[in-house]
């Protein structure tokens, strides 16, 4: 018999890891520490009210996975080490809870302000609290600032660098994607006039950096009508400054949030970073690591790295921190101290932000449920769900 | 204790039920019946290879929920009373294919022919095969044929209903949206050199509406550089027959899965739909009569409408057609009968797409764990994960 209990404490947050692709690898990491040689900070304007997701929470608020949108995205520029500070814009109305967040999730780089009435207010009020303090009492300036959407979490590194590296040699740049769908002017009656050709023109997209001088210039310098009704930073560099703004093409991942079925596809690329890889902590047994083998093998098949071990402890203790799944085998459900050790270790392991799934297999001929085994096991970890823990399944 | 044993047959395929909001009520349907009293086909292209969305397989073939993306798309065409047929056109490779998927999901109303190279001849081909046969005999041909992609499977009946009368008074009509992102214009330097304002312009989307007239007449004067590199139909009719097409503003479903997560997003929609009912099936006994209304009451407040019946026999038959998810009460999980007989007749109701979820419940007393028989049932229905199939849960 083959039986696997879950324990999966959905009531703690969870970290997501990193969003890394291919293309952001250790390399290019070296790079961007080496290179950036000026302080440099990032603004989020997050004081959208969410009309289109179709939910009463503006987007940047809604939680998957247990944590906020906004989480994530902090999250993704506290990583970067050559980001020295993060301002997040907010609506008044929202500044407990985004307080809250940052306490709960444990944002140490970030600097909460409140938002204006428009978006190039918001904007402007993260700009001007990156260069003084509440008291007036002047702060070091960034040299480039970078502007992101709250609600575009899956931003790489190495395109904040692109684009940090080409604001800093132009004054300013911005990310670029090509258009999904024409673009066609209307007639005031509603019918068709002409269509743009889509391969003159490009969607704007973020995140946007500036040379801290560039952009508080263009907006000390623009008018009421641009605060109002403006949507394009780019726009007002242009205008105010005649800085003529990099454009660089910036992969898919930058998309953003929008309506409520953007939530899903989010958590999915959670999920699926998530369950990337996993740990089996295989005990003494000599059965017990044979079937660690054998799940290695299969589990990796369905494309999870999965590491073996013994135990936690010395050297291996290092996966409680790296790894978000632990598959623990017992040779035996009525004498369970060993996986008793562990959990009692992996609840130790201060931290705070650490969500792991924990899957215990009581295996004795397992010979025969290898891919049931296998089947089940990669379930619990790519579906995360609460209603599960504590279940006794079998294989 | 109660026990839930679940049953959920992943081999066999989904039908996702309608996907219906708010707007696409009976009234319009009615509306919808009465007023098309013209002949209205449909052309789907298919032929893309689907680069974008990071996978081998071309997106409208990508599979969730065991059914590709293209039957869930034919299925919402074939379910408009009013729409005699659907071209599907598809890259010589896919024929077999696809004609294997109409098999297997019973698409009645669909015809099969192979694409261009080009968006535009297929397109071409497909409005073509509504007019002749292949050994070139006429057909009836529509008065207007709709063209709409493969991989937009959200459309409703009540805007298909809005183009096919634009189209028919118009000539043309097509699905505009809002722009998303800023449109801008690049240098050849690759610099901003303007941005377009937003408001003047919208996306161009599909469902496109056509008379099937000035279609194919479009088709048979526009150049061999319009059939190469044009992307816009609504550009050829302006063009080569001079008409203007109606413009109209449809819902943020007529959105277009172009990239992996997109897939995600579509698969966690049709779960959704999949998750708004259920029928608990309370048998003869009055304790499980009880635990069935206190489940209606819980899954109720968590979004679900629940039906509650004593059996499946009778006027209750209608259920196994109109529900996807069961939860079968039995008091005494040594006498089982009553549920195997209710399986059974599951399993005879011969819907071919039938795939529901069912739960049972061995129920004594239940009184203290409902709120973990809420939670664990609801969370099957919306999981619907294959992995978990026969297993003995406890509340």
């Amino acid at each position: 018999m083959n039986h696997a209990t879950i324990m999966c404490d959905m009531d703690r947050p969870i970290e997501p890891g990193h969003f890394s692709t291919c293309e952001a690898g250790l390399e290019k990491h070296i790079v961007g520490c080496c290179s950036v040689d000026f302080p440099v900070a990032a603004v989020l304007p997050a004081g959208g009210s969410g009309e289109r997701t179709g939910l009463s929470t503006p987007k940047q608020f809604c939680t998957f996975l247990n944590r906020p949108l906004i989480s994530y995205t902090i999250q993704t520029f506290e990583r970067v080490p050559w980001i020295q500070s993060i301002v997040v814009v907010v609506a008044k109305e929202s500044l407990d809870l985004m307080m809250d967040i940052v306490h709960r999730f444990h944002h140490t780089k970030v600097l909460v302000v409140h938002g204006g009435s428009t978006r190039h207010r918001s904007i402007f009020n993260g700009v001007c609290a990156l260069s003084k303090r509440e008291d007036g009492t002047a702060l070091v300036k960034p040299k480039v600032v970078i502007i992101h959407d709250a609600v575009r979490p899956f931003v790489e590194e190495d395109f904040l660098l692109k684009i940090t590296m080409a604001a800093k040699e132009q004054g300013a740049a911005g990310a670029i994607r090509p258009l999904v769908s024409t673009v066609i002017a209307a007639t005031s009656e509603g019918y068709l006039d002409h269509s743009l050709e889509r391969t003159k023109y490009k969607a704007s997209e973020m995140p946007q950096g500036f040379l801290y001088d560039v952009i508080y210039k263009a907006y000390l310098s623009c008018s009421e009508s641009d605060f109002e009704f403006g949507t394009e930073c780019l726009h007002l560099v242009l205008r105010y400054c005649g800085t003529n703004a990099k454009l660089i093409e910036g992969p898919p991942t930058l998309w953003k949030v929008t309506y409520k079925r953007d939530l899903a596809a989010a958590e999915s690329i959670v999920k699926g970073t998530l369950s990337e890889s996993a740990c089996v902590v295989a005990g003494g047994s000599k059965r017990a690591a044979e079937l660690a083998r054998v799940l290695q093998k299969s589990m990796g098949v369905l494309g999870m790295e999965v590491d073996v071990i013994s135990d936690l402890i010395g050297d291996n203790a290092k996966s409680l921190s790296s790894k978000w799944n632990f598959i623990l085998i017992s040779m035996n459900i009525h004498s369970l101290s060993e996986v008793e050790k562990t959990l009692s270790m992996l609840e130790d392991a201060d931290r705070a932000l650490l969500h792991p799934v924990v899957i215990i297999w009581e295996a004795q001929l397992w010979e025969r449920s290898v891919e049931r085994l296998t089947e089940i096991s990669s379930a619990l970890i790519r579906d995360r769900t609460p209603a599960l823990i504590g279940q006794l399944l079998q294989a």
